[in-house]
């Protein structure tokens, strides 16, 4: 189990390999979420967002030889990336399997950090039997997108530069809104700050139709979504939360919060004007609940977590027309 | 004379309300550059660029009875909103006078932080003219856009941090392409670098057309635009260097470089797609600098000053339609 320990020492070891990114906040945005709003903006990590972390920490932790014969992981895009990058460093080769609709710029970036990247059709085909295959046909060891020990203490430092930099801003009691697919940076987040920030709840916020982590707290078990794509939310479309992550947040998340395509899009735009960020969909869901459902939140600040900002240039001209 | 004890000491009353702004880099980046290219983001500073530097610096140093009558500036927007917040922190009455085809987000965001928007015709009124009047009529002390001990000052702070993260990050000698206007903050930086890093060499970087500071350090006398609009960099384009900013850029920065606006939209679109930054084109000319004349820089590393993100909508599309 990922606790307050493990993100600690995953801290030190990406410390010169990760960015401490910064907590911005605007004006206007506060007038618009009703409350003092903050945006911790992981969308400016390397490559482009908090997976950077965890994948880095994995492989930091996993043993020399397995290294050496290489890694594969699932991925849309952003934990390929940080996959990728991390592998490079270290030496060791990776496998990604993509789907075949992630954003072109997901796909491109993850074969320009030296990765083999294989792609499947969401509908149609099993990823988990290719990466079977891969793994027993390679050696490869699979680096999971967020049911892992360190995976999610990597995520988790976040956490503990959130609880830094809002004991810098005089912060000490918040909401924090994470985007949120399966629940690796949630539940390594609510971990840290249970620990070095409790005034500071975690809520999960999910896209609609893909608000398995939300019906899961409710229910107090894991449910599974229904739907395996057709969001705007690429990055944050999984089925159900994981084995490791969902006791994690059941113990530290407050509810979760349901986001439409529409208010990410209008929060992406209000990011690119207000705070001079691109965001890409999923990455803007956390701020899109900050921004427009002022009432699942209470007191007088928000925290939202700005995940990622791997986005093509049509999506990006999408969310300006939406402004 | 802005010497460093100055801009150290502006730091010290800037601590607290301003960004310490990140630098940021990218393997795709440095690729095109052919060198390792660093990104200091005063693009994330508060209200969008590093000109809230140098007007809270200025603000802070007025004396009470002064502030308290109120101050004016003339500006295209950055500088405006920099004015303006800090105005209104320090409970002063501000009047920007604005050139009435500025983007209308500077504009409007000038007004919302509560200044009063005296709009003017920038090919038949002059702002000089305005600004004296208002400053006679009403007791307001103009506050410079960069021909100021204070504010040069200010924008030297960026410098100050400049210096500090090249240190972090192992660069013992680099250039350093900043944009550059009337000089403000290319003679502060070049002061604060001067001091603390001495293997940072300072070069402005101008618009086509627009290359006054450029032709006046080839030739050793302020030398003056003929034209005053006409490039999509509307943040830099300013006559001539000024009387106290040019001989600091004389005695510390070596040649200057000229991009062309096609340049600066190709850089935004690199900046959007590569670093998730939303950098304005007057703000991205150093960024066009470091990508697309390389052989205007020399050695390992070459640090881009990404001055603003102030941008309209139309502008980003442009950018984004060039990439």
């Amino acid at each position: 189990m990922t606790d307050i320990a493990t993100i600690r020492d995953a801290a030190r070891v990406l410390d010169g390999h990760v960015r401490r990114t910064p907590l911005l906040n605007d004006p206007a945005l506060d007038e618009i979420a009703g409350r003092r709003l903050w945006v911790k903006a992981e969308c400016l990590q390397h490559t482009g967002s908090f997976k950077a972390r965890g994948a880095w920490y994995a492989l930091a932790r996993l043993a020399e030889d397995a290294r050496r014969r290489g890694v594969v992981a699932f991925s849309s895009g952003n934990h390929a990336q940080g996959v990728a990058r991390a592998a490079r460093a270290f030496g060791a080769p990776a496998v990604i399997i993509m789907p075949a609709d992630a954003p072109k710029t997901k796909i491109a970036n993850t074969r320009a950090l030296g990765a083999e990247v294989v792609l499947y059709d969401r509908a149609s085909e099993d990823r988990d039997l290719i990466g079977a295959e891969l793994s027993r046909s390679r050696g490869l060891t699979l680096v999971k997108p967020f049911d892992d020990v360190h995976v999610i203490a990597g995520q988790g430092t976040t956490g503990l530069e959130i609880a830094e930099q809002a004991r810098e801003a005089g912060i000490t009691r918040a909401d924090v809104a994470v985007c949120c697919g399966g629940g690796g940076l949630t539940s390594g987040i609510a971990v840290a700050l249970a620990a070095e920030a409790p005034g500071l709840t975690v809520h999960p916020v999910e896209p609609e139709g893909f608000d398995d982590v939300t019906r899961s707290l409710a229910h107090g078990q894991i449910l599974r979504n229904t739907r395996r794509a057709g969001s705007v939310c690429d990055a944050i479309l999984t089925e159900a939360p994981g084995a490791l992550t969902f006791p994690l947040m059941a113990a530290h998340c407050g509810p979760g919060v349901v986001v439409s395509d529409a208010e990410c899009l209008r929060a992406m735009a209000l990011a690119m004007a207000r705070l001079n960020l691109v965001v890409e969909p999923g990455g803007a869901a956390g701020l899109a609940a900050a921004l427009f459902h002022p009432d699942a939140f209470s007191g007088s600040d928000v925290i939202a977590v700005a995940t990622g900002g791997n986005v093509d240039r049509p999506m990006i001209e999408r969310a300006l027309a939406a402004a």
